[in-house]
């Protein structure tokens, strides 16, 4: 019996997400991304197909690098315009059950008291749904649009992270012990002060007093994502993350990253099962793999290759609009640049250029689209599953709802036969349904927040 | 023939707003509100009645002046839990079509170039239905959350608030020209480069590089709200709103105010009709006088006078936990106490105690319900509509959503007949349907930040 395979929507609220170009597809509807309904029908679909959850990437800058400019970014609609994605929640879980929501939130800007409170609210509305991908951010465009004149070193940004998790931490778990509310209409007495307390930190970057404004949420603390693949952001996944984003084209290569991630997470006092891993996945399918094939081939013409370098560049931090197409590529000043061109380079050869990496960006993207018939789909799937040690897929948008709508017609009926896929959800929260367990278990290092129960 | 009277909804996503104890009613659902169901329903009863919009209250911080710590405002639920008002209003757009939304925030805390982003999508995703109460806060204990010792003294709020206003005119106004998104799929251009303007801000409070993150919304400026009624925040509202909340007891001493505002925002060259004002009311009603006595009697056994107390001591900045009954008030060191003092000691005689500000408290707050049927009302508010020349009501919560449908049932079929109330909703977004036109006027402060129209 193969495991089960958790299954994710990627988006992002705006045109032009991971493959770019594609929104001039006379069928994709990411230019609706604007209008409520859109995302109230999106949501029903991916119940009605029981996925796991709908995961909104986000970013807090614009994509400047290609250039010296946003221009292309522009011209392209590379996640810009990019509109808040917390917005889209409450109206799709109002329309939806079980589906999860999974936000992206950059802490680095977010001042904590606030950002505790609207997550809180979020799970409130939401019947305990909602999961936070925790990101520090990479664009020095955010830190510009902040107030900064650039980003904060990556490791310091980590451990800014830290503390504002233990921050947040107090807040969720912390601010309101459990049976604080009573809610009792004849004594008049919505609340037990005694069990309701200060969060009082003073710390390096961060200094608050005041009580959490919300009573406990269903899950307290959300869902917890976390993409870092670095050395210090697998530590901080694996003291911090419940569900873990991996990127890779090869299933060894990835399970590499894995096994790192459940041993790190062991060393710190989890299980390996504590955490779910969810690979990045894109995926053109159809009835046979003619059509598959036929389906790709009509998405790739609507590909934007300069967009698609505008969105490689920033997330790379070269600047491609300054390379001939066969001159190799440099690696300039900084780490980040020197291990990625490094990487390309091991992947394509001594001199990694441009139009190495064009040839790359075949549906508008370094993701390369698995495309086939939704049996080969369904087996690849089940086979990455096994190989990666992974225990599901985040499925980036192609054509958009299109390719979601594929997936669960086609490929979800498949899964199931083979026993890959649930047939109903589960009852209880986000987090139940993932773990079994509606709150962090006490292995977690956001449990070390909580109070002992009061007398 | 009597003018129109615009009718809001002032709510706030909390239990105990501002009639404190009334949620301890059997019939009061106030404690629904982390329930994302409760507030579509209440959206829809509210549009079938034809209000114009739901305005929501909101608190970054616990009231905890009385007797030096929040616990009374625990036990009663004064404003806290209080969960995030925007959070509420996508999910309450998805069940609407024409009801207007203004919601709480305060700038002191919101980083300007996500909150303007946060805004953007809200007009997005709401068609164009979206308000802004603009606040600079009162609490110490919000300015203690977000890690400050204390607020900024009262007019330097507002020299913040001045610049802040002109940092997010430049997002929503100046960043994305007219006819900068062009979405031609066939020549790939979502949005023309030469029209899409990066903000650049160095000023004295916030320094901003940015372009910004949303293509234009549908009103661009959110409807803007103020209620200050300081001399300074008078002058704020003439510069910047374009709807104001007052408060007050008797209709010529509103009506004093409201002819200050629309001297000072002709002063500004705005038309008077420019601003459009809003009389906070508590309104009992039933078919008869007998039935709204009734119905006001059975209400008032549920207040709660502590929970009162402790509202009214943090915005009046006086701890009443100290005070004996009868034991005059003392005005303290703080300029703002001194003058509230003094004003209720002008309204109540030379020793203004406790008992006689409990007295005040009929309805769990300081603000004096209209009791009254149908009828009644409706010529009081039209009476008041007159004398006061305010253009609407705020009409706070008693047991809700009770205190809506008994307005909605009762009250506006008399408005109407009057001709004193609309009989459907007028199209266009919200500033339309309150001023005739989508976005801000040429005479308004934000306008100034437009670009001219490009070549």
């Amino acid at each position: 019996m193969p495991r089960e395979i958790r299954i994710n929507a990627f988006d992002m609220n705006c045109v032009g997400h991971i493959q770019q170009g594609l929104w001039t597809h006379p069928r994709d509807q990411s230019a609706r991304y604007a209008d409520i309904h859109y995302w109230t029908g999106l949501a029903r679909k991916l119940e009605a197909g029981l996925f796991d959850g709908i995961f909104f990437a986000d970013v807090l800058g614009a994509y400047d690098v290609y250039g010296g400019n946003a221009d292309a970014a522009v011209r392209g609609a590379v996640q810009l315009p990019a509109n808040d994605p917390a917005l889209l929640i409450p109206a799709m879980a109002a329309a939806t059950r079980h589906l999860g929501f999974g936000i992206t939130c950059n802490l680095t800007y977010e001042p904590p008291f606030m950002f505790a409170r609207r997550m809180s609210t979020l799970d409130h509305l939401t019947g305990g749904r909602i999961g936070w991908n925790i990101v520090t951010g990479y664009l020095d465009s955010a830190a510009r649009a902040n107030g900064l004149s650039g980003q904060m070193a990556h490791d310091d940004r980590y451990d800014l992270a830290d503390e504002y998790m233990s921050l947040v931490y107090k807040f969720w778990e912390g601010s309101w012990e459990d049976g604080a509310v009573v809610r009792d209409r004849e004594r008049r007495l919505y609340a037990d002060p005694a069990k309701v307390h200060r969060v009082v930190h003073d710390g390096a970057q961060y200094k608050v007093d005041a009580l959490h404004l919300c009573e406990p949420s269903p899950q307290r603390t959300p869902v917890l994502y976390q993409a870092g693949a670095s050395t210090r952001g697998r530590l901080f996944a694996a003291t911090h993350a419940e569900c873990v984003f991996v990127n890779g084209q090869n299933p060894a290569s990835v399970r590499a990253i894995v096994d790192d991630i459940r041993a790190l997470a062991v060393a710190q006092g989890r299980r390996k099962d504590d955490i779910r891993v969810f690979l990045g996945a894109t995926i053109v399918t159809g009835r046979t793999e003619a059509e598959a094939r036929e389906k790709f081939e009509d998405y790739r013409r609507h590909v934007d290759v300069e967009a698609a370098l505008a969105h490689a560049s920033a997330s790379m931090g070269i600047d491609f609009a300054r390379y001939d197409m066969d001159e190799p590529i440099a690696t300039g000043q900084s780490q980040a640049i020197v291990s990625n061109v490094e990487a390309m380079t091991r992947a394509s050869g001594p001199a990694w250029t441009k139009r190495k990496l064009i040839d790359q960006l075949v549906l508008g993207s370094r993701q390369q689209p698995l495309v086939g018939s939704a049996e080969q789909v369904a087996e690849t799937l089940i086979r990455w599953t096994e190989q990666a040690d992974v225990d599901g897929f985040n499925l980036s948008r192609t054509v958009t709802p299109e390719c979601f709508e594929d997936f669960i017609d086609l490929v979800v009926p498949i899964l199931q036969e083979r026993g890959a896929y649930k047939t109903s959800y589960r009852g209880g929260v986000y987090r139940e349904k993932l773990f079994g367990h509606a709150g962090l278990p006490a292995s977690h290092a956001g449990a070390r927040y909580r109070r002992p129960a009061h007398a």
